[in-house]
């Protein structure tokens, strides 16, 4: 048996346009415990990583209509927050899907802390409210914010950095729990929204006002739990080549140069497919395992290379 | 070597009247690092255990004041949101102090739930923002909410019930970690805010509106892990036997028994010093292990058997 580690997509917890209720979220929770638990068949522990945009841009929201009652949190606090919350509601669903399909697993959620690189990189990332263009430009010269307007929405949201995740903090015990745990299968909750960033400043951890990928964070848990598969859960079967155009073909298995060949031709958008691929290409290039990007309908054919898209060194390609 | 269960009193994370900003409470979780790091001299494994009052009570208010915009959470989801938001800031601080002190520790804070009884108790426990006697009117028709006038803010809070924890939730992955990590001494923090309550009805776990006595939790969490030592943290040195009066004596050592007969007597309010010696008698008791009640400053004396409330069973005391 073996272990897996699987990125869940955000429509794993929320669809768009959806209001951010708690019963909306168990009830999409309640269809993703049900694809996990289904993995218990092929892998003895699974690690779940999630993202968090709704539901941190919520919390953010929350910070600043109480502003003027209760101080705001920063940004890697308010991240913090909704690893709580998004980690116990899929609990809960988990434990229940395990107790209808009488299985037994051991779960555990852990809040998950990364470090990234202390030199900043340009803000790319939008997150939380949407404002006018007079509270836009207010927040520029008050807090020295970048700013950005979505011609959609026609507000401005802020803009944080997206940094990589150099490693994961903690990752001694998660360890010791992978290598160790032999009761029953396990089921981990980690790096939930990519993890809370922290930079290292001489003997100072400081949390950063910034959003790590939680694809990359998931590609970087892979290699440092010696997993042998990471999935990647999206809202389409597979990835494809040429999308949206009339030559679009989706990829079933591919290897990592040639899929970096793609990427940097500009197949795969930097904010929907672009960070699954990198994350699959470092994954598979640098621990020699394999990826699938794929979505839950899709993935037990996938698991069987019948569909989705599976990322595998050149080599074992011609196996 | 051994282990420590340590419950951080409210004033480990903020003192009474203080707004709950951000710096403030990382300002008052530096100096409780201090302590816990400094018990690695003692123990090769804690398990901090903390309160969530303040921080889950600006959590609410949040909601509340954002529910136009943002759909409010329930209360155990808002203890969850609390766990990560204070696991994030003391788990910081414990790294930074770490650094400092030249010290090595593998950290981990798990996202906890503990089971409580299906059947409910009365609600007994203030949470949440202050009301209006107009409004407390309006929510008591409207949600069912139990409302108590607080004489001393004029103003009307929520009353939720305070179950006695059951077990913990994923308890055989923190078994593991306490018995086979092994490459450095290990803090886990667990168990925050006593624990998200859930209950189990049929094949269901649900979150319930309620918070558990996080003293009771950490008394669970310590026998349930096998620890050495609880120690309780509060704002007191020791517990006093007619405490605020002329005969008022701190107590050095005592046996559960002779505890319990003076809980019976009402020596120890609810509200203050019950939960701990509940919680002190029910680890020696069931455990046979030792408790301590103290403050931090004390507790280096406390350790030595030369100051604070040392909780022993009987036997032992004429050792």
């Amino acid at each position: 048996m073996s272990n897996a580690v699987v990125a869940l997509g955000g429509n794993a917890i929320l669809q768009a346009g959806e209001k951010a209720t708690f019963s909306i979220q168990m009830g999409h929770l309640e269809n993703t415990a049900k694809t996990l638990v289904s993995l218990l068949d092929d892998f003895n522990a699974l690690i779940v990583t999630h993202g968090n945009g709704p539901q941190v841009g919520d919390i953010l929201l929350q910070n600043e209509i109480a502003k003027e009652e209760i101080p705001p949190m920063p940004l890697d606090a308010c991240v913090a927050e909704s690893q709580g919350l998004i980690g116990f509601m899929l609990q809960t669903a988990i434990m229940n899907e395990l107790r209808r399909s009488r299985k037994k697993a051991d779960m555990m959620c852990c809040l998950t802390l990364v470090e990234i690189d202390a030199n900043p990189v340009p803000p790319s990332k939008p997150i939380g409210p949407y404002y006018d263009k007079e509270m836009a430009e207010m927040l520029r010269e008050q807090k020295g914010w970048e700013m950005r307007l979505d011609p959609g929405r026609g507000g401005y949201r802020r803009l944080v950095p997206s940094p990589r995740p150099r490693s994961i903090i903690g990752l001694a015990a998660l360890q010791t729990l992978m290598a160790e745990h032999r009761s029953s299968p396990l089921i981990l909750i980690v790096g939930g929204g990519g993890g809370v960033p922290v930079v290292r400043d001489g003997d100072t951890y400081l949390g950063r006002e910034a959003v790590v990928d939680k694809d990359l964070t998931s590609s970087l848990l892979a290699c440092s739990l010696g997993a042998d598969t990471l999935i990647m859960l999206t809202d389409i079967g597979a990835v494809y080549r040429d999308y949206g155009k009339v030559s679009e073909q989706p990829i079933r298995t591919i290897g990592p140069a040639e899929l970096e060949t793609l990427l940097s031709q500009g197949q795969f958008p930097p904010g929907s497919m672009g960070p699954k691929v990198q994350a699959a290409i470092s994954f598979v290039r640098g621990c020699g395992k394999r990826a699938l990007i794929t979505d839950a309908p899709t993935l037990p054919d996938a698991l069987l290379g019948k569909a989705g898209t599976t990322v595998v060194r050149e080599r074992s390609r011609t196996e």
